[in-house]
């Protein structure tokens, strides 16, 4: 007898093992804590958008670690998409996501039409050609080459702090401006900290706390900060933009950016 | 003197070498014949439209040519992605083009914010888990294995009819029910007839005609409509959905199915 081939939920599996993992969820729980300081916003549309940009985050690892990108086989306490699923589905799975995460925000039953477009707008344009692919894509050109600090300083924008960014801003969609104005200042902020203090963790730490190959700048002779500034201005200037970007938090007076001040100060002083 | 590294415009140039480049358009063309039948869509929204499922198709298609893939080094008359740029950057231009597919979307000025989601709906559905990233899985999975019609037929509906439904429907946003319910049924009929004579061409074409390889399905063994029903019941089963799409149009009554027809017969008896 022909048989049917496959399995239909192969890939819905692929890209389960991947999102629900051992995730520290900061682009997540920077929509939430960004939401708190905007009335016109419903929580349950932040979860719908928190959705949305974990699983953008999640399909730029699946890709980011493939044999042909950084090559890691090890990623959030577990084997790296690729390994356990083959490459192709690896990589089908990290294109499922992507349009996913378009899907659960047109799906939202509280968001309107307007307020979904701008969401899909940040997104779109943060993880694209003129943000975190082109970082990628820098990333992997940077490797055994000696850079300038401004140079390292673009790659991290772009590969990691537009996402950053992008997530404190879709918590303000629909906010009054001069709130949007201070996290648009904060996230960019926070964004360019989170990468430093990744980097000084991948050169620090070991591989069962950090749940990722922790050589893997070095293997692949990356240009982190710290291979330019070293580890001790990398650790002044991450606390440094850290400090800055809770400033402008405060200036704003308001109760709620508690949350947010907390998650600041874990992206610069965090080990893992 | 340290220096800047990197082309910040090398991925839009691996997204434009693969987007301009000699395709037949068919995904934009149905857009916008299935846009005549539509007076509530206006014309440059449907170039908007166009473009969009243009970029998705232009990403899939990057995709698929992967080592991991078809391993397809030769595509639209040139040399695949992949091969020309490198198999990271090959994966990155990918991975852009469908964020950007989304971008432009947003960015249309004509359509509202409604209309937008519909179309963002209708795209990421048919791409993601459930429609054409599926479908390649499955048509991977398919090597070497010996199918049933039925299963062919199932990985060809996911794996290419569904992006030309969605085409025939885009055109189809915001009209009246009678219209979009005859163009659903004529979408799906002739994304089987694509997809059949595609195989048809695949295996009695030469690469210099077909501007790819022609031999990719023998060499991965794919399971296609000729393997399980021979290329004459192949040719037979493409004319006969062709022409039972064609009559679900005429039915309508409508002059502006003209387009439609004619390109439900290029469909069906194209040389390329």
């Amino acid at each position: 007898m022909k048989k049917a081939i496959g399995d239909s939920n192969f890939i819905e599996k692929a890209m389960a093992y991947s999102s629900i993992s051992n995730s520290k969820m900061i682009r997540a729980g920077l929509i939430i804590a960004s939401g708190k300081l905007n009335k016109n916003i419903h929580e349950d549309s932040l979860i719908t958008l928190a959705t949305a940009i974990e699983l953008i985050h999640t399909y730029s690892l699946i890709h980011d670690d493939l044999p042909s990108m950084d090559d890691d086989d090890f990623r959030r306490g577990k084997k790296s998409s690729h390994v356990k699923f083959g490459e192709a589905n690896a990589i089908l799975s990290g294109d499922a996501l992507q349009a996913l995460a378009y899907e659960v925000i047109c799906d939202d039953k509280k968001l309107s039409s307007n307020n979904k477009i701008k969401a899909i707008k940040l997104i779109s344009n943060a993880c694209g050609k003129n943000g975190m692919v082109l970082g990628q894509h820098l990333d992997i050109e940077s490797e055994s080459k000696d850079l300038s600090v401004k140079a390292v300083e673009n790659i991290h924008s772009l590969k990691t702090g537009k996402l950053i960014e992008c997530s404190v801003m879709l918590g303000q969609i629909n906010n009054n401006k001069k709130i949007t104005e201070a996290l648009k200042i904060f996230g960019k902020k926070i964004g360019l900290a989170f990468q430093i203090t990744d980097d000084i963790l991948e050169a620090t730490s070991d591989q069962s706390i950090l749940g990722k190959n922790s050589d893997s700048d070095t293997k692949n002779n990356k240009s982190t900060y710290i291979k330019v500034i070293g580890i001790e201005e990398a650790k002044k200037k991450s606390n440094k933009l850290s400090a800055s970007a809770i400033k402008s938090l405060e200036e704003l007076g308001l109760k709620e950016t508690n949350i947010l001040i907390e998650l600041a100060k874990y992206i610069s002083y965090r080990e893992k």
